[in-house]
């Protein structure tokens, strides 16, 4: 990579990009949901927050550890990952947003010049990693079928509050052919570092969502007959905890568009 | 409980004690090594440090899970656990150790005149949540069965440093049988809140390990034919890095004498 830029390239050769690639490419200018990059890499949501908030959101992340499994943390200051040697949190996602007091105030390509001495970045797990073992083992997922963005719904259920963070659970739904709901389940249970097993099978009613074609984030899905909605936590419910507490500033990245690091989701499976 | 001291209980009394029965004797005076009481209910280590210090050992926790797997972390100043409502942190284990600037200053029985509003309450998994399961799995503990506390040694990996936190892992090493590695390993895999899967099995060397009959806590233990040494990732890592960074002030739990928590051994098993 580097002299041909990636969106030159046909799709034999994008679909053997790798991650670093992928990085650089983004580095360039590339700008591009990351969704399917890289496949098998284990992608992360950012979160870059002022040290005197870091370890309000470190202890949210450990009392809810579904919705926010924390992949790294960062000395404060550090634009390195271990997850990814060589890569700049800076400039090598596709997109960032920045916040202040809650606001969101730009969507620029890159954050060298609003970086900070004093911030501390969160890379939080992503389902897309389970989403490719679940495919990998013959599961179906409908979004992917219908080429939507997974349905994400707020719940009823609120988090455990830490310091400034709390807020309620937000979670993925995916139908599920009935006969695969056990394996889905076992699949995912065995990757807590990557949100884990579901949170809920059936009764939408009970995480008082009244309406699945009405998701609060994403866009609905059909269901197949047979299927069943299944939730899983979602890495959603940190972005809202750090929105609702409106830090003095923050970055994250463009929803969507998440840092491709050059650890494989396999990883992450325990057993 | 409470009348009736639970020393002048006869044995079967005594198993049935619940934590709570052990944690008012506790409170009332008794004392000693909690291994095996109240079993299939989680025991946890306990380190309490400064708010200021609190950040650093929680990104430490984060990056070194299998060691130092965080069951709980407290609100500053706050005694209660959500583990074991109605518990007192400063008076319901059976013994505590004070640290000032890395020196061990007292060892008294409770530690309600030392309370500080800033202190962070760590509690840290254990092992003896594994073990119940190994055991009950027909996977024999030699340990227990030669009635001494379990080897445990610092190897020569170290851990990932956080801020002022660093230090070796500690790693305790239990003989299993040839035929039983595999089952010891999958069912330690799938509790990664206790420390998880081993993170070796045979070849000592490859840790440092130069004589498994000197081991740096804890005592020998002999091997029967056809035995594996295991390790396993110990809690007394976390507790060598909060010693050797020395805080200006800690309260820890006294070793083998646990936090009784209600949580059940069960509840860390994620499949």
């Amino acid at each position: 990579m580097t002299s041909t830029p990636l969106t030159a390239l046909p799709p034999p050769v994008l679909a053997a990009a790798s991650p670093a690639d992928w990085r650089a490419a983004f580095r360039a200018g590339d700008r591009r949901p990351t969704s399917g990059l890289a496949a098998g890499h284990t992608q992360a949501n950012l979160v870059c927050l002022p040290r005197d908030c870091a370890f309000d959101l470190l202890l949210f992340a450990q009392r809810n550890p579904k919705p926010c499994p924390l992949l790294e943390v960062t000395e404060p200051g550090s634009w390195r990952s271990v997850l990814a040697p060589g890569a700049d949190l800076r400039t090598d996602l596709p997109g960032y947003r920045v916040w202040q007091n809650g606001l969101l105030v730009a969507t620029p390509r890159e954050v060298v010049d609003l970086w900070r001495n004093d911030l501390v970045s969160f890379l939080i797990g992503c389902s897309f990693s389970f989403e490719t073992l679940l495919s990998e083992a013959g599961i179906p997922l409908r979004h992917v079928e219908q080429d939507v963005t997974v349905p994400m719904y707020v719940t009823n259920r609120e988090c455990v509050p830490a310091g400034r963070f709390s807020g309620p659970l937000v979670v993925s739904m995916r139908p599920i052919p009935a006969a695969s709901v056990a394996a889905a389940t076992a699949i995912t249970a065995l990757m807590p570092a990557v949100h884990g097993a579901p949170v809920h099978v059936g009764a939408p009613e009970e995480l008082g969502i009244a309406d699945l074609g009405k998701p609060d984030f994403g866009k609905p899905v059909e269901f197949a007959d047979g299927d069943v909605p299944v939730f899983w936590a979602c890495g959603v419910t940190s972005q809202t905890a750090v929105m609702r507490a409106a830090p003095s500033f923050a970055i994250t990245h463009e929803p969507g568009h998440m840092f491709l690091t050059d650890a494989r989701d396999l990883e992450y499976r325990i057993a």
